[in-house]
């Protein structure tokens, strides 16, 4: 079954007592939100969640969407849903209190994020589109756009999309064929076919405010000719009150492995009216905007999935009885014992917790910096979070993800063959976290973009908002007798992860495809290097916490196990991709093209 | 697409190349079968299965199957196909002549095993659930029994079964409820509900014979008390003809994440007429005849699919265009290059053709241990042959099944947006794939099997059966130029499977927790030392054929390059696994149980 509960005490971990000396400061350019009123947030976000969303998760995968006289059905339970997430105003969290969002932090905004992931994904992505295309809108719309469209977008009246992929095109944007063409008014019309439109159409919302990308006539190719334009389903009148339909149209939805609840369309626009979005030809700038905040959520994505997941297994594990443990009967009054007392079970177990635990404690570190770069008053801190922020936005992405669906795979492995049986509801993890590995950039393309942009980018300055914490945390720390050995363990990984910087860097520069066949290996590096320093500073403070003395001595001693499994058990794959990166090209482009 | 064309080259590698002196002697008891023959058959199953099963294939996961008035409906088509199939003696291809078989070797048998997986694994069950049961029959009923089943099993006419699980139980057997009891004339009475049950009905043949493990009233708890009864679905007369319903109903089928058009029926025995198997109170020891075979067919499986997931990512990779080449243009001509043109494209596509190469290589090795087995003249073949397979058996199933899953859900990488869309295909791959980590035994069961059982027994004489061939290969070989850094790569991994068998033996020795532990982390490592054994003695006769002169160089070229592949990208793992193993089992255990 499906079961899941916040893990808010985690959360508050990651939210108050890991990131403190991470160089983000304290977020104290929100200082109105005290702790006990984060702390409060997060419990009523986890009853949402648990109440709202997670009853419709598994009736949703079964119902799916469908069209109906040209508009697009969302499951039973799913308006009514989005009404009361919307008039409590969740939607409006982390937006601008300017249009009517309520100004949260994002270290607040994202454990939020992770909880309406777990819960329902497919519903996520409603909101979660709306937010992106606000976020792009604030900061490249026109003033009189901003007007017209941010209040109720942000108050989640209406709804947002990014119109991107056409059927020939998604990774390679250069290709694209959709066109804008200029009209006296300052307004164009655009005309084209676009795919894979996540909240293209549906019955949440009264408007859906699309953007989407374009040439305009004279655009030079390629990407350099791409630019961005707001285009409505309906036309809102002076008034705000909506006006005519705009020719946009949805020509189908996809039948899809998965998140079968949030409609994949196939969308048309047929000279609709549109607006500019930022400066001609420009549009990719403004798209990234966009992208880099959605990027970062779908990361989320495979987190949040990942804890549902995890939860999942362990209810199943510790209430299915089944053989004995190894070294005797634990509980002989039963007819077997409960499956989590395997060793073999708990390594699927705690394999998944110390991913989602990692990537959590990872997360907050990044979300951290996305609150330092909007509202800290130190210059300083706010270009090194830009940094941080840069490097660390593909590893969120690729890395969450990835791991969120191993986490489920092993739920499903939990349940035996249960976990293959749609009623048991695990496998619809499965299906649905695997589509996170590929949307807003596949994970290959987010290795790429590590290795090819934001690892040389200004010399290396991106990493170096990495390295220098992770590199100063050790030096000070390494000696420290409680958390020696896991130090010594970060220290090898981090080593290794330096050299291969090195590699990649010297070889890249004389042949790309260097880089590209080290990419993914160098992601999967650098995420295990960071989680690494997540778990050892968690260590040192649960070691602290528990030789202070503390009520939440469980907690704490969870935590020391948790990381001492990631340094044993997990940390070892740092090993194999740096041997993998050392190897070079030459065994990934031997085989001629025709041989395969 | 799903497309398939069956790799006939690399499977005459494997049957006629690969394997001569590997101990098991050259399939001389099967000598009326010349290779050309051999190659014929692999030739006709090529046709057969891309002919009749693939095209089946994606209908039949959209359709499924149903229950209409009691009866399980498979998809349109699948009837005709099974006639088409059972009538051009597929069925028979491996069975004992004396019944009406063929009596191939199982070296053939297993390559055309994985055809039919590649092309439509649900398929695969309805022949292959038989001929698990045909094995049983053979092995443990009496005369009457097998006369009276086995020509119409082997034949195809009939159909079979295994009916273990319940749904308290699948795993643990000891659990089972089901009874049997005694009758007069010889035969008993089957009472109680089974789950899981593939093919436990359906409209392929007209009569369904269950192998069923059931409880006698004076039975022993646990599996000490557990026999095996053969209970057909309609009662045969004495002339052969179908008599009565013998009170089999099935009860329901499941909604799976995959295999579709395979029928998982839970099934309802009510009084049925059944006759004993094998001795009363050994049901176990039958049921494992059955599903030792079936292991090794669930790992083709995995293997089928995989390469049938390669080859469709491969037809993508090179037709799909985006993006140009990291080293500029290579195919100016067009809008933009083929993705196959991208490093971290072709490591997905090299990891799938490795994993598939590599499985097949060791499967074939496997599958000559079958045939010296069976017909070895040599006593000592047979034994060494019989040591090999146990080792072997659940590494073939978890290995190749693990692998058969990485491949598809890389094949649906390579497709990007498209892989997640049902109408492309590919993500059926994963669907269909996930099962086979999951039934015959979770692959954590396999690992378990492993370590607990094959390993240790008649102090380490399996192992002795793999480790002697790989260590005279590399104390004869390891030396020579031409393989010399793939040998040490395989001499080092090998190091680190010796070392772990010596600390895994040592250790679980006192606490069988340790051996737990390390299971799965073992199996990893010593599959991936078979495959390495298998690539560098691949390796070394492509060097051969190559510096002899031979007009196929495309195809031994092209096994270097997977080979050296292997050694650069995959082999490293076998360092992570080492290191895990060598934690021990404390960091797997330390979680308060409450705490998860």
């Amino acid at each position: 079954m499906q079961v899941y509960e916040a893990p808010l005490r985690d959360m508050r971990f990651v939210l108050h007592e890991l990131h403190g000396d991470d160089g983000f400061g304290d977020l104290a350019a929100h200082a109105e939100f005290t702790p006990d009123l984060l702390d409060a947030v997060l419990e009523e976000a986890a009853r949402m969640a648990q109440e709202i969303l997670l009853p419709l998760n598994a009736p949703g995968d079964i119902e799916g969407c469908r069209i109906e006289n040209g508009v697009v059905r969302t499951p039973a339970g799913f308006k009514a849903a989005y009404d009361q997430f919307r008039e409590a105003g969740w939607a409006a969290l982390a937006s601008d209190p300017q249009w009517g969002g309520q100004g949260l932090p994002e270290s607040i905004n994202k454990l939020v994020e992770e909880m309406i992931c777990a819960t329902n994904v497919s519903f996520s992505l409603y909101p979660g589109l709306t937010h992106g295309a606000t976020t792009a809108i604030e900061g490249h719309a026109s003033d009189d756009l901003k007007q017209a469209y941010l209040p109720k977008m942000v108050s989640g009246e209406w709804s947002g999309t990014m119109c991107l992929t056409e059927s020939h095109c998604g990774t390679d944007l250069g290709l694209l064929r959709t066109r804008a063409v200029p009209q006296e008014d300052g307004s164009f019309r655009v005309t084209g076919s676009k795919i894979f439109i996540s909240a293209g159409d549906h019955d949440l919302t009264d408007n859906v405010i699309h953007l989407v990308l374009a040439r305009m006539p004279d655009a030079p190719p390629g990407v350099k000719g791409i630019s961005l334009f707001l285009v409505p389903k309906f036309l809102p009148n002076a008034d705000g009150t909506l006006g005519n339909a705009n020719g946009v149209t949805v020509a189908g939805i996809e039948h899809k492995m998965g998140m079968k609840a949030s409609a994949t369309c196939q969308m048309n626009f047929d000279d609709s009216v549109g607006w500019l979005v930022g400066e001609p030809h420009k549009g990719m700038a403004a798209m990234f905007t966009m992208m880099n905040t959605e990027r970062v959520s779908v990361g989320v994505q495979g987190l949040g999935i990942g804890e549902a997941a995890y939860q999942s297994a362990v209810a199943y594990a510790r209430e299915r009885l089944q053989g004995r443990a190894l070294g005797g009967a634990k509980r002989p009054d039963l007819p077997a014992d409960p499956i989590i007392v395997h060793p073999d079970v708990r390594r699927m177990l705690m394999t998944a917790r110390v991913y989602t635990e990692g990537c959590r404690a990872l997360g907050g570190w990044v979300s951290r910096a996305l609150d330092a770069e909007k509202a800290s008053a130190d210059p300083e801190v706010r270009a090194r979070a830009t940094d941080f922020i840069a490097l660390m936005t593909p590893v969120v992405k690729a890395l969450f993800t990835d791991l969120g669906y191993e986490s489920a795979n092993l739920a499903v492995q939990t349940y035996g063959g249960h976990g293959y049986i749609r009623e048991h509801g695990v496998e619809q993890y499965v299906r649905d976290a695997r589509i996170a590995m590929i949307y807003e950039g596949t994970n290959g393309i987010q290795a790429l973009d590590l290795v090819g942009r934001k690892m040389p980018a200004r010399m290396g300055r991106n990493l170096r908002a990495f390295f220098h914490p992770v590199s100063s945390f050790l030096d000070a720390h390494e000696g420290e007798e409680a958390i020696k050995p896991m130090a010594q363990g970060l220290r090898q990984a981090f080593g290794a992860l330096q050299l291969a910087t090195g590699m990649i860097a010297q070889r890249g520069m004389k042949d790309p495809e260097e880089a590209g066949a080290a990419a993914t290996d160098y992601l999967r590096l650098l995420g295990l290097v960071g989680m690494g320093y997540c778990f050892l500073k968690s260590a040192r403070i649960a070691g602290q916490r528990l030789a202070e003395g503390t009520d939440e001595a469980g907690f704490y001693k969870a935590k020391l196990a948790t990381a001492g499994f990631f340094f044993d058990r997990i940390l070892p794959q740092a090993t194999a991709a740096f041997l993998a990166i050392k190897s070079g090209k030459r065994s990934t482009m031997a085989l001629a093209e025709d041989a395969f």
